[in-house]
């Protein structure tokens, strides 16, 4: 594998090291740099357009700043590799993403320049208020400033960190990282504003003009007597929404021009007193012309050659359950025009891209706003319309309030697609969908479901579309299907029924979500050495299927439930279920597999399940330790 | 009791009779609206002060649209009892929070007049916008308007749903009704902002020529072709932050001037095409003057002299739980300059306005925003910092992902006061803190804690301030304590221990939280049929005290878990160890006494803890069946 000439990168152990660079040193290594990352995601894969986007803005930054005294927080941080090859992790770069390796995203436990972790948008000005005023309250020293991409701007967390840090007044730093693009295209008001601020000809002007504007800068550093105040407003050339929310606006800059980044950036430093907030113009993908090119501008690929950029996809056999789902819900507005579908920026990762070409007036990306996403579905039920709120279930925790107090407590007839559900691999524990089980099937009528496989998807869908009582929800994973037929018309299912996968003997497996697979692959084992258990898909966490539950208990020496979540949630409730009805009273050899108490490091899938015992091999052992069969097969 | 003269409100059927009224009647029955008011809520207790600053505004939006096919969206809703009264609900106004009568919110199952329920804060932009699209999606019909406080408008939800609304441009009425306070003083930039749109002369000018100025209105009708913005925009003298968001902005204008209200939501109904914000100024507790001098405005009150103002507070023993964790906190902050404390617009509510007073600098409210006071609390931690974030259970799941992502998964040393856990009484279903054990409890590294009485709560919050080892929650009720001496001075418990409060046999109750006081009474009345219970207290949800839990299965021949919250939460993490260490192979009575699946309506929290199945009888009532005694003491 040719890695790309460094010469400069190759002398840099620590940031530090940047101080002593020249201007043109520093564009140089900002080049190197940008080479390495390309060179370092073409092999594992990840997040490349983010990162190429802010190569000169990191370098800048750590040039300018001391870190990790002065903490740098990035918003999401999935642009954060050219930051980590500066920052003491080249010899790892390329381990990026894998299991044991470096995270993708910043983490407090793998480095000191970490100062804050991020993987969800828009807690980067929370985080940087929070160390600004314990640094004020005598806690550690140094600045806070936190690089936050346009697309971020639109969750109202956000909006609550502004809001409160221009009450405050403390000295502290937002770059505002526009590349008018978050993941998908831009959506909402914020981001017609943004561009209103550079659509006319200031920044036209200073791009054209760009050093001899920005000389000008450096001016008011021999003055000495003006404020940081008076010296910012002199270069404002809009930005009176941040004004009014109390800040300092400066802006806006070319995030790729060194000498405007240096400038800018050492001058706040001097002489920022409260809240500034500096809008740099970047542009994803910046430096590689495949990723420039690319629709998403290189959210997130695979890995790729890095002359062409093709991306190395692994075959596949099977549709992904995201275009299952979206397949299935596309084909149902067709013959239901009640049918309108939510998301919240996620139009590509939740599948829902497809429903926008073919329906645009029934769907809707509200942004990076799951609080919104959830109320505003509420009312569209509450208005007579079948909405489906399509959200990876770590993103629907930005909701819950709204799901309880919107939606469960009216009873609105909301349909949670809840996408990603369990572990997801090289996103790590972050995007774990690990609780969604827990916080939804605890509310009063919410009907929870998962599927299986993706045929069961689609009926789960259809299921959804039908259900008109009160709100309902279905789980799926990331990534491909096991390859079962999709049914052409799909009947919705009857809500609480569980079915038989088949009849055993001993002990009965009951699961909920995809470990059916591995219950299956447990069992085919399980056979050889003469132990033949019964399995059953529950289909539903709420309501359970409280005769097939019973009736398994009551057949059974033992019962196990399996499911993709943590505890507190489908095996708690056939445990609730169990000891109402007495069940215990005397004696089941009843056990619950769920998420181990941990969070999981990244991996892949299947190694996140082997860490979280929950593969075949592991309820095949549950099994026979259940029994008091050792692995030869003799029951003890 | 007497009521008040109100001979134009008894004509008053439905709103639609208000259509025939004129301006100088409508006044009137605003007049008398207000008057009713204040005498309901003089016997009911509740919201005063909100409802009295909208009278007008209520009686105007009736008059002008045509409900419900036009949608009156309240935000919060605690404002609406006017808004009840002239929608067919006054004969049951006084019943207002009570058992079985109406609820203290705006409530779909109430009343048609009622289209979206509200009681957590900045929900109705999101609600209106999405009636407003299923409206144009061809569902039900008709206008949505949002009436939201400025206070509200701290919340980063409602800036998700302007930001969205600006995006869509459809047709869509909020009303910003800004008496400058929210529940406690306002806090936040916006708020600042805010007074600026009115500090000038404009609104004064508009106030002294009041119908001179507002009369220039109803020009544009006569003029027909002219577009609602270009006459909204004549008006405008400020909002620019509004139009930046997409919205067309009209104000100030005097929320309490008939004459202003009906001409300007007269042009609007004609006029608007997209989204429209007016700005109305109001006065919270408007009319009656004890509420107008009260420092909250009469936010919530006790039933009260009409004629004195005077609150007619029953008599209380023990302090509040809240008082209780406030003193604590300020005590042992006397002692620990790193202790600090964050509030979501609630110091009162969570009394810290006792810490603020003292330690003003390490106090903050950061208005309605719980997602920014949880990661803002997580930066004060990891700068070296000791929050506290001190929120209602209800409202910590607005924080949830937060909780999650920023807190949990970094394992920082934030400490959630849960204030409002379990059933909390006149605020019914909405603020029940129902889930925060199930959602706490179930992510890696929290510590979850509940106070069985006010003694146990301040050695709760002395192990939470020495915890240093990651996240730590402690909850308690509403309302007084049960007269428990407070500690001196507190020792930090030991984590993961429970204790045992009174040995005995047969049976082991086990609880978490102030059910124990239910427990000891039950077992009073238990012993006089020859039961004697084993009583022991958790402590801890998380870390289990697993050798006393495994100890209780052991020597009983059933175990009892009783907790405040849904099913997930505590008892169920009890089952996940008996069932994991086998206890249930050979048999024993396990029951968990939760919440029930339903959504409990207002009443006293003993009715509705009756209606829950906790109280001590119904705690004896499960110990005599699940021992299979018959109520004379006899075992079957």
């Amino acid at each position: 594998m040719d890695r790309p000439i460094t010469p400069l990168l190759d002398t840099i152990a620590a940031p530090s090291d940047l101080k002593v660079l020249s201007v043109a040193q520093l564009s140089q290594l900002a080049d190197e740099v940008r080479a390495e990352t390309i060179s370092a995601v073409s092999v594992t894969g990840g997040h490349l357009g983010a990162g190429l986007g802010v190569v000169e803005m990191t370098v800048a930054l750590h040039a300018v700043f001391d870190t990790p005294k002065d903490k740098i927080i990035w918003d999401v941080s999935h642009q954060c590799y050219p930051h980590k090859i500066l920052t003491g992790r080249r010899d790892r770069i390329r381990t990026l993403r894998q299991k044991d390796g470096l995270s993708g995203f910043t983490k407090r436990s793998e480095s000191e320049y970490d100062p804050f972790g991020a993987a969800h948008s828009s807690t980067s000005i929370s985080a940087a208020l929070g160390f600004s005023v314990a640094r004020d309250l005598g806690g550690e020293g140094g600045d806070a400033i936190a690089v936050i991409g346009d697309g971020a701007l639109s969750a109202g967390m956000a909006y609550e960190a502004m809001n409160n840090a221009g009450h405050l007044k403390k000295r502290l730093i937002v770059i505002l990282n526009d590349n008018e693009m978050s993941i998908a295209p831009p959506v909402g008001a914020m981001s017609s504003y943004l561009s209103q601020l550079y659509a006319g000809e200031p920044f036209q002007e200073l791009k054209a003009a760009a050093k001899g504007a920005v000389s000008l800068l450096p001016e008011p550093f021999r003055e000495g007597a003006k404020r940081a105040k008076d010296m910012v407003k002199h270069m404002t050339v809009g930005g009176t929404l941040f004004e009014q929310l109390g800040f300092s606006y400066l802006g806006p800059i070319d995030g790729h021009d060194m000498d405007q980044l240096l400038a800018v950036l050492r001058t706040v430093k001097q002489r920022a007193t409260g809240p500034i907030l500096i809008h740099a113009i970047t542009k994803k993908g910046k430096g590689y012309a495949p990723a420039e090119a690319a629709r998403d501008r290189g959210h997130g690929v695979g890995k790729f050659d890095v002359v062409t950029g093709e991306q190395k996809k692994a075959p596949s056999n099977a549709p992904s359950y995201t275009s299952v789902f979206a397949d299935t819900l596309v084909k149902m507005a067709a013959e239901d025009s009640k049918i309108c579908a939510v998301t919240a920026a996620m139009p590509d990762g939740t599948g829902l891209n497809k429903f926008m070409e073919r329906y645009a007036s029934r769907c809707f990306d509200v942004g990076i706003a799951e609080q919104h996403a959830v109320t505003f579905a509420a009312a569209l039920a509450a208005g007579g319309m079948k909405p489906f709120c399509a959200l990876y279930s770590t993103f629907l925790q930005r909701g819950y309030d709204q799901v309880v107090h919107d939606v469960a407590i009216q009873r609105l007839p909301v349909r949670f697609a809840i996408d990603r559900a369990g572990l997801v691999g090289a996103d790590g524990s972050t995007h774990a969908g690990a609780f969604d089980v827990c916080f939804m099937t605890n509310l009063p009528g919410m009907v929870m479901m998962a599927a299986a496989d993706e045929a069961e998807l689609v009926r789960m869908v259809a299921t959804a579309a039908a259900y008109e009582d009160g709100p309902s929800a279905f789980r799926f994973p990331r990534g491909e299907g096991v390859g079962e037929d999709i049914p052409e018309d799909a009947e919705p299912l009857e809500i609480g029924r569980g079915r038989m996968i088949r009849e055993g003997s001993g002990v009965a497996i009951l699961s909920f979500g995809t470990r059916l697979q591995e219950v299956e692959a447990a069992c085919e084992s399980l056979a050889a050495k003469g132990v033949t258990p019964t399995v059953a898909d529950a289909r539903f966490a709420k309501p359970l299927d409280r005769d097939l539950i019973l009736r398994l208990a009551a057949d059974h020496e033992a019962l196990i439930t399996v499911e993709e979540g943590a505890v507190g949630g489908f095996g708690s409730h056939v445990a609730q279920l169990l000891s109402d009805e007495g069940v215990f009273d005397h004696g089941l050899k009843f056990r619950s597999m769920v998420l181990p108490d941990t969070f999981i490091d990244q991996a892949s899938p299947r190694d996140m399940y082997a860490v979280a015992g929950l593969n075949a091999e592991d309820i095949e052992a549950k099994v026979l330790e259940v029994l008091g069969v050792d692995v030869l097969g003799k029951r003890a």
